[in-house]
């Protein structure tokens, strides 16, 4: 291998790449890593981390609503204020920044800030932001350059922010429109609704959250609209207009909405922009994703890919397990077990948050024979002195045949929390005998997990 | 049957004895039940209920921190009022009171308002306020009194208050001091600390939460004195004088410290006083508490006992849990299967929250010959804006030679709502190799039990 610069050469510092390299320089190997733009990728520094953050942000808005009842007395009303929150958060994510410049240097693995592209099959040529190139040779390239935001076209479109800006919006915005009805969608929704905007969400759909548990939907678009965001189904962006300072925007039901900012969350494409794919003859799915085999290999057996930019869930935990995989087949000896995509648990940071794991009610339906539904919803313990009308879900789908709990489905406050533990037992195909004879923990939100006793439906 | 008044008398209507009345009265039987004080007992009159809303009370001090560097400017501290927490507290316990009385209603269990003592086997006297008497028989007496505060002997030892009382205080102290080390001691000292008492916690020994987790403990110490709460170890209290509307504390150790409220926290005991054990020949163990057999007979069979009167847990749903069993065991033709007593999961809601389950690494390593600790801690990312310098604590005892999680603990925010899912992974067997194949939930504190890859030690 040493007629190469390196043994592996990766092209992407977010969560999948960084952990190939570490790991792969872990075991040996010589390891090279090209990034442009953003150390730590999506997840630090235009996702999970200030996401997360500014979700928080958003949540105490309740946290002062609901003091009062608890005694609390404010006399005058907090107010937000949004140059604090953001860069509050981009000095957390420089340090976070920083972290992972010396996770890979103390790792042994070679820094190269600048746009990698392929060549061949060893070669990777470098641009820095000063306009120099270079070419540096490696055994194996791996391509991990993640996904990037995807704006549809009409009028008007270069108005809109992407999930990637509007975390640094210069003003905050009173009135904000979002487009869009996944995950990322309903997020910002809530965040700057719970921030204080008279907040929109425009989808074209029936409901948001597609593929998500349909009771889990449906409840969370009733707790969304009590929080106050304005959901508009079944209508797109025709085209948008700047005057002055506002945006008009025209919906395609006929509506025109008046607003400072717009979101589009419209979904995400593999980030495969001047990569040099061409080059080599790697063509995308008719999903836009990079093929790869069980090891990780595209059509050209040197260069591999992994996380957002092959199929599979967009999610840090996978692009982390996908990494460990790869170094396991390519620079180890002992691979290990598979990832099961079946039992991946995910939280959306909605408000009220949703945790999730295995099957939907409706994707079980399909697979077994007979399935047993066990559902709660309550206000909880914490809204009894305030003066919220939150509630919360929770729900259990059961194979009816084998007693296994196939899915388990949660709205409510800290919901991915409380679903991460539950996850363990439904990945490793516990029965809802197992979750009975568990005890409650006294008083929690949780323990209703483990005392549903009756069946809901069949 | 038909020659008594009912099949079954219960004598206390807390978690345990509403739950076997109503339960009992479903599989068919006919049922009374007896209370004096409490109805729904010490869980939801002066346990478990009021003591979370006040730990939800003394959260927002920590909110109100927090939210500024998130960028919410709050101009006037919020000011805390007593009265208004400690009397929403008692609307909210009536409404739940009201609750019981219905359920047990609508499930034909007759109330009786008055003070039962036993007469003899089948036989009860019943006092009610007014004076009045009146006797019941019942195939079946199940006594399920609970347990009561137990506040010891020193000169002065009138001007303490106790758990039951410490809801209700008239002004709010601003100087506090609890007496104990066990969970409702250190529960109340971060109550009080958090809603702005200068809070001292006098304690015997050498660190309180005996016969948790010592790392737990240790953490848990140091999170707590960082908050503010003074702790003051081979400690006790000599004596109290009242001076005005001060209480002038003088310690064993030399110290003096003038405070507004004691509150003693130094144990319960079974329930007994004026229950006529004597009558029937019904004797304590050591511990004080009822012995009973597996079907929760007392040495008179007919006479039954559960709950914290017995030995075990005292938790509610560890009586209720009993509750369900003994019905089975004497109304119904199929038992549930036993409690497991090594796999109940607790919380403890000091601040931070403490959730655990399953075996400290202390006894675990009586237990097995060689054990695996995976512990981290770390710094929540909300305390990345804020100032606060708490940590969380997540622990995992594997016993070595089979893989299995003994032991799961966890020192931080919602610990309860964590661990109650980790706890049906630990009750059911599962090994560290199950935690390892879940994928995390990113991002959450939760996470971090899924991906501890590294033995901290053996």
């Amino acid at each position: 291998m040493t007629q190469y610069d390196y043994d592996l050469f990766v092209i992407g510092a977010g969560s999948g790449g960084v952990r190939a390299s570490r790991t792969a320089a872990a075991a040996g190997a010589r390891v090279a890593i090209a990034e442009d733009l953003y150390l730590g990728g999506t997840c630090v520094n235009v996702g999970c981390v200030p996401k997360k953050l500014y979700s928080f942000a958003a949540h105490f808005q309740d946290a002062f609503d609901d003091a009062a009842g608890f005694g609390w007395h404010v006399e005058t009303p907090p107010v937000f204020d949004w140059p604090t929150l953001r860069d509050n958060k981009t000095s957390e994510i420089k340090r976070l920044n920083g972290i992972y410049r010396g996770m890979m240097d103390s790792a042994g693995v070679t820094l190269h800030e600048a746009r990698a592209s392929l060549v061949d099959e060893h070669t990777v040529s470098l641009k820095s932001a000063d306009g120099s190139t270079s070419r540096v040779t490696a055994d194996k390239i791996l391509l991990a350059t993640g996904g990037w935001p995807w704006v549809p076209g009409f009028p008007g479109n270069e108005h809109v922010v992407d999930s990637n800006k509007v975390f640094d919006l210069e003003r905050f915005p009173e009135r904000f429109l979002v487009l869009g009805g996944g995950y990322i969608a309903v997020e910002f929704a809530s965040i700057f609704n719970g921030l204080g905007s008279e907040t929109h969400l425009i989808y074209r759909g029936d409901r948001f959250l597609k593929g998500f548990d349909e009771e889990v939907r449906e409840f969370t678009e009733t707790e969304m609209s009590r929080k106050g965001v304005n959901l508009h189904y079944h209508a797109n962006i025709e085209r948008i207009e700047k005057v002055s300072q506002e945006y008009r925007v025209s919906l395609t039901n006929g509506e025109t909405l008046t607003v400072d900012a717009v979101l589009s969350a419209t979904g995400r494409r593999a980030n495969v922009a001047g990569l040099g794919l061409e080059n080599l003859g790697i063509t995308l799915d008719e999903n836009g994703k990079i093929p790869v085999t069980e090891r990780f290999e595209t059509c050209v057996p040197s260069i591999l890919a992994l996380g957002d930019l092959t199929a599979g869930p967009e999610l840090t935990p996978v692009a982390l397990a996908e990494a460990m995989q790869l170094v396991a087949h390519h620079f180890s000896d002992t691979p290990p077990p598979p990832l099961d995509y079946d039992a991946i648990p995910t939280a959306v940071f909605c408000h009220p948050n949703i945790g999730s794991v295995g099957l939907t009610e409706e994707e079980a339906r399909e697979r077994y024979a007979s399935v047993r539904v066990y559902r709660t919803d309550f206000k909880a313990m914490k809204h009894s002195l305030s003066a919220s009308q939150e509630r919360t879900l929770m729900k259990l789908v059961v194979d009816d045949a084998s007693d296994v709990v196939v899915g388990a489905h949660m709205v409510g406050e800290e919901a991915g929390e409380v679903i991460q533990g539950i996850a363990i037992a439904v990945r490793a195909g516990l029965k809802k005998r197992d979750f009975d004879l568990t005890v409650g923990i006294h008083p929690t939100g949780a323990e209703e997990f483990v005392t549903l006793r009756d069946v809901s439906r069949y």
